[in-house]
């Protein structure tokens, strides 16, 4: 056996992409079947039937390969045409990129942005959409990942609904680790991301859409090919994707939501919800402080006192315990340390992340205050 | 450990995705690296020099989570604006794919279709351009999958540079199969597929594109998000992607294409040259015939006489001998069986397909001429 091109001896604690588990790996490093052959077509349909239940609908899902934004472009293009209106909220780097997704398609976008580590007040979304009739959907982010607040999409969803407009949700980072219940909850499209909660490896996005928003997807006239729902939709009848996909990945995505499914969506959401709780009262007690006011618990993003970098901490971190947080994006850089529950949402890594970060976080932060 | 959702007890003598090796699958369940981290970049860069070693240019290479399919798209919305002129070639399901996607993002398109098993004739690829200088880009393919047909690419290449045109190949099935050799042969742009010969599960395409169409880049304005190579580029100087990546993916390339280094590519094309040949002479002198006038070394593609379907053969080899040859396409469907020589170039792989085809496929041949 030749020597490993790269040996990665840490721990990835990032909010996605997650630790992968050993049985899932093993699942991914096997030999796969063929992207038109009747067994791939089986799993791509028990991945699809779980993920409905997961979700609380039975809206169709279309698989492509692709990063989460992938996804949410696919959504973007299928469901508008150019010139059409619609409100984008944003909590962050993630609600941002659906403003620049929708003016790169040439949308007209009504913007709503919040300071970061704020949720989205519905109350402006109900007024936005009553001063503006001509408003199609609302394009809206879950759990923002960037700075670690959740929205509160049930309270959305009835806004959205009681206007009469489609409500096409990104919920790549929550998903699996925030209560969901997309057709109670009014959500007509959501997004998802393979690498996040849900553990398995990066290359796959779920778009699941409802049959009011499909109604929107047959008029679109925005060009698409490979993100095509018209052209995908003949092949998803099947069991199939129109192009060769990421096979490898939607082997792991099976084996990985089977166990989620065996132990109860709803006892999932609990177990992300103690231990997100528990990690940050812990935190809270030592003397870390949190960005987002109303926390998702798919990820902690502890913010940084004034005078105190993350970036050398997490570099330390790394090179001393081989555990990798996350970062802040963008303009919080170096001032955030992220802690993705996703993947991680049990006792051991809960307080393995507690004790590395009071030993190499905390005196830094304590020294400056 | 769990049982297994599927078991997958077949082969892939498939023209991609191929049967991946042991060597690459164990790479590709390990724990892999944040894509955000030095380590990862590392992997990116060594894969970028390989590959370009392996195409012989010093172009930039992009890559995107996506089939190849994907890739294409990349291309075309990063390359031209609405109502530009374009000269499609067309020998398959392939180069109607370039058609289809022109049309989509409302290029203007000269269309120059061939017969199925045909290669371009590079002639009237210079009566075209000759004909309206308006056009400012060929697009064509290299490997044709859907007939097994290779293109002369090196005589369409000093044609569309003595036009002084931009040259965009679809090179997914040939790449590392067949010699290609972009600078001196005035290919500017280049896409691949991880799941081809290069020998990787599928998830990665990669874009290939030097700095005369990057000019051309610079100033397309066709709406592209997920596929913008402009935002990318910030991305590539760094050696990352702009979203989360197919990370275990590049994993595998990384091993594979290392191993074509060391084999040498000139090697890994006569290997290919020598095992394609190799198997249509024996097969032809059993009796079978081929569809392609000018093969690749990718794959072959054997003609079921008028009369016989290679469906059920095709079903009968999965189910009695656990290896599975791909179908015609579309139009072809039910009347070629396609082997494969990706991945399969070595002698235990092609007697075993010689093997098969004549207990399984030659009688009802036989039988019916």
């Amino acid at each position: 056996m030749p020597e490993r091109l790269l040996v990665v001896n840490y721990r990835l604690f990032t909010p996605g992409p997650v630790e992968v588990s050993e049985e899932v790996l093993e699942e991914h490093g096997k030999r796969f079947p063929y992207h038109r052959d009747r067994s791939f077509a089986e799993v791509v349909g028990r991945v699809t039937e779980d993920l409905k239940k997961i979700l609380f609908t039975d809206a169709r899902i279309f698989f492509f390969t692709s990063s989460g934004t992938g996804g949410m472009e696919a959504a973007l293009v299928n469901l508008f045409s150019e010139g059409d209106e619609v409100l984008v909220t944003s909590i962050g780097k993630f609600g941002q990129r659906w403003k620049e997704l929708a003016d790169t398609f040439r949308l007209k976008v009504t913007y709503l942005p919040f300071e970061f580590g704020q949720s989205v007040d519905p109350a402006m979304v109900d007024d936005a959409l009553r001063a503006n009739p001509l408003i199609k959907a609302v394009l809206s982010t879950f759990t923002e990942t960037s700075t670690g607040a959740k929205n509160d999409v049930k309270t959305m969803g009835e806004i959205v609904g009681r206007h009469d407009k489609i409500f096409v949700l990104d919920s790549i980072a929550g998903l699996i680790a925030d209560e969901l219940r997309m057709d109670a909850w009014n959500v007509d499209v959501a997004i998802g991301g393979s690498q996040k909660a849900i553990g398995a490896p990066p290359g796959l996005a779920a778009v699941v859409i409802n049959d009011r928003a499909w109604k929107l997807a047959e008029n679109s006239t925005l060009p698409k090919y490979y993100f095509n729902m018209q052209i995908a939709e003949k092949f998803r009848q099947k069991g199939f994707t129109p192009w060769t996909p990421a096979i490898t990945v939607m082997m792991s995505l099976a084996t990985t939501i089977k166990k989620f499914k065996e132990r109860g969506i709803e006892n999932v959401w609990a177990d992300h919800a103690h231990w997100a709780s528990f990690f940050r009262e812990k935190a809270g007690t030592m003397g870390f402080s949190f960005l987002p006011r109303n926390p998702s618990n798919a990820l902690s993003a502890i913010k940084m006192p004034d005078g105190v970098e993350s970036t050398p901490i997490i570099a330390e971190i790394k090179e001393k315990e081989g555990i990798l947080f996350a970062n802040g994006q963008a303009e919080l850089k170096g001032k955030l340390i992220r802690f993705g529950h996703m993947g991680h949402a049990n006792e051991q890594d809960t307080l393995t992340a507690l004790r590395v970060l009071e030993h190499h976080a905390l005196p830094k932060i304590k020294e400056a205050q």
